[in-house]
Parts: structure tokens; sequence; C-alpha cells
């Protein structure tokens, strides 16, 4: 066997089975490798954003890392603003980047740049295999540390993966994920502080966090306290719908979310920061809390934050422990029910509260189009609800690819918008290819909505044409439905409430990608 | 005025007057500042890629840097890979990258990452500005650094864009490029090495050097000498065609290579390094010249290499400089010369030997179906040609629609794979939108055929089933047709040179931007 054998044996052996990839010249021992290892799907795309935002969303929905295959320096930038999203969602993710022989390196032929230093600012762990004989434990260290939530980046040379190495029996184990700790004393001050602060207390929990155990845990302590409980704007997944904890999301704009949360002076954060505002403005604060206020970190970002959440429970008096918290009824409204005619944002949060299936799982690039979802959707059919985590657009498309791949049994709602889904639609190919079971709603209102809005946010009021033009999207208006068939998708256009419900339903009868252009 | 006027006022100043957008929150100053800087034409991008390979090829065009404008560490990210083959390209270019306020940096919002660190391993200068006073001399230093063939990133904290800086007067002014230095005694050692060697002697040109005026320069000692003039695979520019002086391209393939290097013991390099393989190979040699060859480095990359060859040609004894090289003649075969039917690489070699028009500005990534082009297309109209100089694909469309805004004049020639024209495909959004005279012919062979080769080349003879479905573009296939009519361009197929002649015709005759899906 060569190096490329043991790389995928040792994949294999702890447990990674799917490999989004890209491959060039470099990587060619890796794709002819994968002939052999027949327990790992090899899933391309044709860009490499697509990759490494699928290995995202098939890490959100698996808890367990993808690989990802990326050619070179040039191959791994393409795959890095998704990569962000992954880091700050605390996805596993084991990257395995070609590289030039070794030996070849030093000749500076024109593929050659610094991987290493492309891959640090987007990676947690980074290494250069020494050879192909440490590849195998390269792999069980790269899995060790994704399964912490992190992005680990493999550099594999050429040479590593064509020498010949002796089959020595079974690879390195990588470890599993440590339980999360639990902070007695964090613990108890949390209890002790909520007890106190009552209605002015405050749960939040951010990234992986806000999972139906979690909520519940949480909404238990809640309701024995008068706390709030919240979700940060963009967690990283949410489960959501009737017979889950409903927790309110902090709002995205400033001044609301400064508002909504100047009624809280105790905040326990589960997997959060202190909330801050997404971007600084010119007369607005940066911080979103009231000064003075109180911050208890009681765990990190876990996908099993129930364990210190209980331990929170354990520490409250026991007279506050009686009060039972109400899940969220089930609240579809019927066809009949629906608002009728040309569609807006909000008919759009109305007609999901009816269509989301049960079990769905729904990635959520919808940006100013979505404000209104998330409170019309609490009472729909339980769902997790993906949300881009580091901010970098066009990551819906790739993400609920690998969400689809990860969860063939479920049903994937994509909700994109047009200026987002431009970044990355080539990802539709994949949809295709692979039959993932995914609906994209792409959202066109032809412009950059949200850049129209943050004009006003830093003080300008009046956009001219010539700034104007590099926040539209019109001239020529964009055809999703033509771009989309292009790749492989069917598609159609929804100019009404009834005609997305018609489509929706098309959609999700088939299997298989679909996509409806909604227009506003 | 604030820091974004200013930083406008500074790139109008020196003379920049292109810049390729993707904005974001961050960069809203810069926009609004945009209305006002009149000099400067706004073009944007719907993703970065295309951003940064506009620059390129505007760069290319003009000798001048474009700027760009970038958001945050993601959306540099996604501009990388272009910026990869624009440091190999020598091309100037000023990026500027958005960052948050510098106050709300250390608040680590989802957006922040290190830009610093992101940009280093694709730029030769990385600065971000102290604040709003240093803008006018960052641009001055950035512009400097541009014009000596470099990448120049300078990262703008939205507070330095936002804050108030006095009007006082004309921004620093940059510096132009310094002449090519010559050194005398390399000019001195090439021109007794090269009459010493004869025949076994050749002058390569790599990078930008192989304009015209430096190919006559250089075609002027090799005909006083016997030696061969040669390009290297993929020099940046190439001025070609008809009363241009031909040189020969090292071809791509290792062993080829090798074979045709193997006829020379003396090479001068100008702008280019020692050749050495794309790629290394298990059992192939990486360097491409024999053992022993003797290499005189005559001058770096420079758009003046006809300085330092003049001072090579006056080194030569009187008797020599006698002979006299001949020009390329024209040799452009009529319509009814041109091969019918069915397309095959050597037939679309020979349409495009017919159908290049004067003055055309052709943008080859066309990879395995363009190998036949360069010996077909020397007797075409004059004309330049741009490589992918650094070998990171979805590259065409980007450096087309940069080179087109560069020169309204002129056709641009966009030769595309249908694999690389993958990676970014929306930049024909851009040419639509600015009516790029543009025609791209993409080279629908639907599989990495470049991989393929490749498989064999690293020794593996069969390529199954499931490794396979990693080099291939079918199921479902691509219809580019469809695709670039969403994008808003007009498009067409092509399955005979019948078809891909009127077609062809056709976008020519049109201005703006045209698609031609040419299938193999």
């Amino acid at each position: 066997m060569n190096g490329a054998d043991s790389l995928l044996a040792a994949l294999e052996h702890n447990g990674v089975t799917t490999c989004f990839a890209n491959p060039g010249t470099s990587e060619m021992h890796f794709v002819a490798a994968l002939e052999g290892a027949t327990r790992i799907r090899g899933v391309l795309g044709l860009f490499e954003g697509a990759v490494t935002g699928a290995a995202d969303g098939y890490a959100r929905m698996t808890d367990q890392p993808a690989a990802t295959l990326l050619h070179l320096g040039p191959g791994l930038a393409n795959g890095l603003s998704n990569l962000h999203n992954a880091v700050r969602a605390h996805s596993p993710v084991v990257n395995v980047i070609g590289d030039h022989a070794s030996y070849h390196r030093a000749l500076d032929a024109p593929l050659t740049s610094d991987i290493e230093g492309t891959a640090r600012p987007f990676s947690h762990w980074v290494r250069t295999s020494s050879g192909e004989r440490a590849l195998a434990s390269d792999v069980a260290d790269a899995v060790t540390v994704a399964r912490r939530g992190r992005v680990a980046s493999l550099i594999l040379p050429a040479d590593a993966a064509w020498n010949e190495v002796p089959r020595d029996g079974v690879p390195p184990t990588a470890l599993e994920a440590p339980r999360p700790r639990v902070d007695a004393l964090a613990a108890e001050a949390a209890a002790r502080h909520l007890h106190e602060a009552g209605e002015r207390g405050a749960i939040l929990l951010g990234g992986r966090t806000p999972r139906a155990e979690a909520l519940e845990a949480a909404a238990r302590i809640a309701a024995a306290t008068g706390a709030s409980l919240l979700t940060g704007t963009f967690a990283a997944r949410v489960s959501r719908g009737a017979g889950r904890f409903t927790a309110q999301k902090v709002p995205y704009a400033v001044d609301a979310a400064q508002e909504f949360l100047s009624r809280f002076d105790t905040l326990v954060l589960v997997g959060a920061q202190p909330p801050v505002a997404f971007f600084a403005y010119p007369t607005k604060r940066s911080t979103l809390t009231a000064p003075g206020t109180r911050f208890i970190e009681l765990c990190g970002d876990t996908t099993r934050a129930q364990l210190p959440l209980e331990a929170v429970w354990e520490a409250l008096p026991e007279s506050a422990r009686a009060a039972a918290p109400a899940a969220a009824p089930l609240a579809v409204p019927g066809a009949a029910e629906l608002p009728a005619g040309t569609l807006t944002p909000q008919k759009i949060a109305a007609f999901l509260a009816h269509a989301i299936p049960e079990d769905a799982v729904v990635v959520d690039e919808s940006l100013t189009t979505g404000w209104a979802f998330d409170s019309a959707t609490r009472g729909a059919r339980p769902h997790e609800w993906l949300n881009p985590t580091g901010g970098s657009i066009g990551w819906a498309l790739p993400v609920a690819t690998g969400a689809a791949i990860a969860c063939p049994e479920r049903k994937v709602i994509a909700l994109e918008s047009d200026g987002s889904g431009m970044y990355m639609p080539q990802t539709l190919w994949t949809q295709a290819r692979e039959g993932t079971d995914v609906v994209t709603l792409v959202f066109a209102n032809r412009k950059y909505q949200i850049l129209r809005n943050e004009m006003a946010n830093v003080g300008v009021e009046h956009v001219g044409e010539r700034a104007g033009q590099l926040l539209d999207l019109d001239r020529p208006t964009l055809d999703w439905v033509s771009v989309a068939r292009g790749f492989g998708v069917p598609a159609e256009r929804a100019e009404t409430v009834e005609e997305l419900s018609a489509a929706f339903a098309r959609a999700l009868a088939a299997q298989g990608p679909a996509l409806v252009e909604v227009v506003l």
C-alpha cells in the first residue's frame, strides 16, 4: 500500500465516511486510493467553497468530521471563507490539502505557495505530514482535534501519498470528544444569580448548544427563576418547533438588540460570548448589553450543554424547582389561513410556518428577507435550524448540500438570498449529481438589501447612482431558474404565495434537489 | 472629508481609475465616497475571485494597478486564488480590504479574523492603516509597490474610513516603476555564451517580458547567434501573430519539455526561472533542462526587457550583428480552408487561426483542449495572449473581464475549459452589466481531462468508477448556455466547425459579451 492508501485506511478506521473533494494533479494518488476505500463516499464539488461548506453542514448534523480534499494553496484558499464559518460554528472538519512532492517545493513551480500560512488563520490545527509513515497517526491526531469542534488541516506532500508503506495492522485510534466540563462554582453562581435576578436574568445559548436536550434543561431553569431563554443571533444549530422549548433570538440590528437586552442585568453564557454588534457603527455602542451587566460563563460551545445546565438546576433551591416549563404548542397555519397574492417577507414567514416538514433541516441565509422567520415559525413542525455563524456569505447552498448528505432521510430547506447565493451557485451541480433532497428558496430582491440598510446605519442618507450600482443586482436581472437548470437542478419561479405554495409542494414531493426563485 | 474620501482622492491622484469591488458593511464609507470620486469607475463583482482576477487582467493590459475593494478576511480569502495568479504574473494590484473599526476588533465579532495573516501568502506588501490621516500616504506607498509588478494589500479599518480628516492639499505621489536594471556583466556573458553555443543556445522570455519590442530585440540576438527564442509555458502576456517575432513555447508535458529542452546547453533567462515541471511525478525528473545546462540570468520580470536585451546585442561581435530576423508572415486560413464537421482540438486550433481578430486579447485557460493552439495561431492577425501564470483555475473569465475594461477598443476572446469555468461562472454577470466586449468559448469535454491524463502520469493505469467520479463533469451535464443566459450573457451551443464559425461571427459582430459552448 502507499501513503494515500494508509491515509484513507486511517480515515475509515476513525469513522470518517464522507470526503468532499475538489482534487488536482497533486491529489491523484488520494483519488486512486479512494477506489479501494469503499467505506468512504467521495463527493465532487466544482469549487472548493462548496467542498468546505458541505463539510460544515455535514458536521453540524452528525457532530463528526467529514474530510475535505483540496488542491494546494490556491485550492485551500478558495475554501477558506466557508472554513471561517465552520471555525465559528465549532464544526469538526478534517481538511486534507495536497502539496507538491517535498523535493519539488524548493523549485518554486507556478502553483507553489505558503500552504501552512494560508491554512492557519482558518484552522485550529495545521500540520504538514513528515512523510508516508506518519500519515496514519497524522489522521488520528486530526480527527481527535476535529472531534473537539475544531478545524484540522493536514497537508499531504505528493511523495508521502505515493511512497510505499508497510501494511502494519490497525491504524492509530483518535480520541473521542471529551465530556463537557461541569464547573460546579460557575453552576452554583449561575443558580444563585438567576434566582436573585428573576425577570432580569437570562440564559444565552450560543454556538452548538441550543439542542433539544439543552434547551429543555435551560427552560426548566428559566421556569424556576423567571429568567428568559435566549439564543445568539447566529447560533450554529437550534432545535425548534412544536414540542421544543423556545428561546428568543437576540436581534441582529444593534438598536433593537440593545433595547432587547437592556431588560437583563444577569446573563448566563452557554457556549456564547457576551453579545456584541456584528459591525461597528460611528454613533452606536459595539456592546449590546447594558453597562454593568453581570456575565456568568457556564460552559464553552458543546453539543451536550444539558450537563452543565443540569448542574445549575441542581443548585437551585428545592422550592424553585417545582415550576415546569411549557413546550411550544403546534401552531401550523392551514393552507386556507395563508395570506395570498404578491410576496412579502411577512407572507413568506407565514408560509414557512405552514410548510416546514417534520424533521426538516432549515439552512438559513435569508438575511433581510428572513428577519420575521424566527417568530413566525416557533410552532412549526419540529425541525433543526442552521445559522451562518461566521457571517461569510455564500454559505447556505454548500451547507445544505452537506446536511442533506449527512441526513438522507430528512428534507433540507435552504433559505437563500440572491446576493449570497451568487457566491457559490455551482454547488447546485453537486446537489443534482448526488440527488440531495434539498429544496432551495432563493429570495430575489435583486439588491444587496442588507447593504442598502447599512448605508443608512453608517450615516449615509442619500445613496447616489455611482455608489448605488455597487449595491444593486439588477442590470441585468439574475435569472435563477436558468442558472439552476444549467447546473441540472429543476427550478421554477414564484411571484405569489399561491405559486410559492404549489412550487414548494412539487419540490417537496420529488426526490432530489429543486429550486424556487421567490421574487420579492 | 472623511478617511474614505481621502483614500479615494489619493487613488485618483495616483492614476488609479478602476476599482473592482465586492463590498460589505465595513466598506460602506468607501462606497459612499465613490460617489464623489468621479475619475474612478466602480465595477461590481458578485464574488471576490471575479474582482481580483479582473484586477489581474486589467493590470496585464495597462501595466498599471486597478484597486480592488474586499470585505474583511473572508472576502479577501475568496479573492486569494486569483491573487496567486496575479502574484505569479507580476501584475500590479492594489487591494483595499475593509476591516472592523479598530476598537471593534477586540470584541471578536463573528466576521473577525486575521486579515494580515490571510493576505501575506498572496501579497508582496501588507499594511493595516494606522488611521485616517495615514491613508493618503498608505495609498502612495501601495501604488509605488504595485507599479513594481507586485500585489499590495492595504487594510482599512472602518473607523479610519469614517473619521474626518483635514483637506490638506495634494495627496502624496507614488513613485513610477524603475527602469529595468541593465547588468553589463550579465549582458556580456549572455552575448559571449550565446555566440559560442550557436544552435545549442536559447533565450527564454518569461513573465511579462515577451512583448513585441523585447521579442524583436531577442529575435535579433537569436538571428545573430543561431539561438532559439523561447517563452515560458505560461508567460503572463505574449505579443503574437503576423509581424511579430515568434517564440516557441516550452511544452507543458514533462517528457515533451525535457526532450525539447535537451537540445540546449545554454539558456539566457529573461524574466524567467530555470524551467521546472509544473508538478512532480514519481518517476520523472522535476527539472526540465539537461543536467549541466548553463543559465545566464539577464534580468527579472519587466515590461521593458528590450533594454537589457539591447545590451546583449551591443555586446555581440560586429560581424554577427548583420543577420536580421524574420517576422511571422500572415497565415490566416480563409473560411473555405477550414476543416468541417464535429469539433476536435485540432479543428478548433485551425478555426482560431482564421478567426482571431486584429488587436484581440486572447485569455487562454483552454488547458487540454488548447495544446495545439500555440503552433496553429503563430500567423494569425496580431494579438496579445494571456496565460494562467499561477495555475490556479477559474482565472479566464475574471481576467477577460478586467482586460476588456482596460481595453474597450479591443475584442477579448476567452478560451475556457468547462471545469475551470465552473469556478467563477458568476463573473459573466459582471460582463453583462458592464457590456464588456468578451467572446467566451467554453470547451465542453465534460470531464477534468487534465486529471484523467495526470492519473496516467502518476502511474495509475486503471481508473475505477469510484475514483473516476471525482474526475468527470457529466451526471448531470452542465448546460453552459442556460447558465450564461441566467447571468444575462447571450449564449449558444456549437457542435460543428460550421456552427462554431457562425456563432463566433455573431458574437464578434455584437457589442457586449457572448458565450459559445463548444461541445467536444
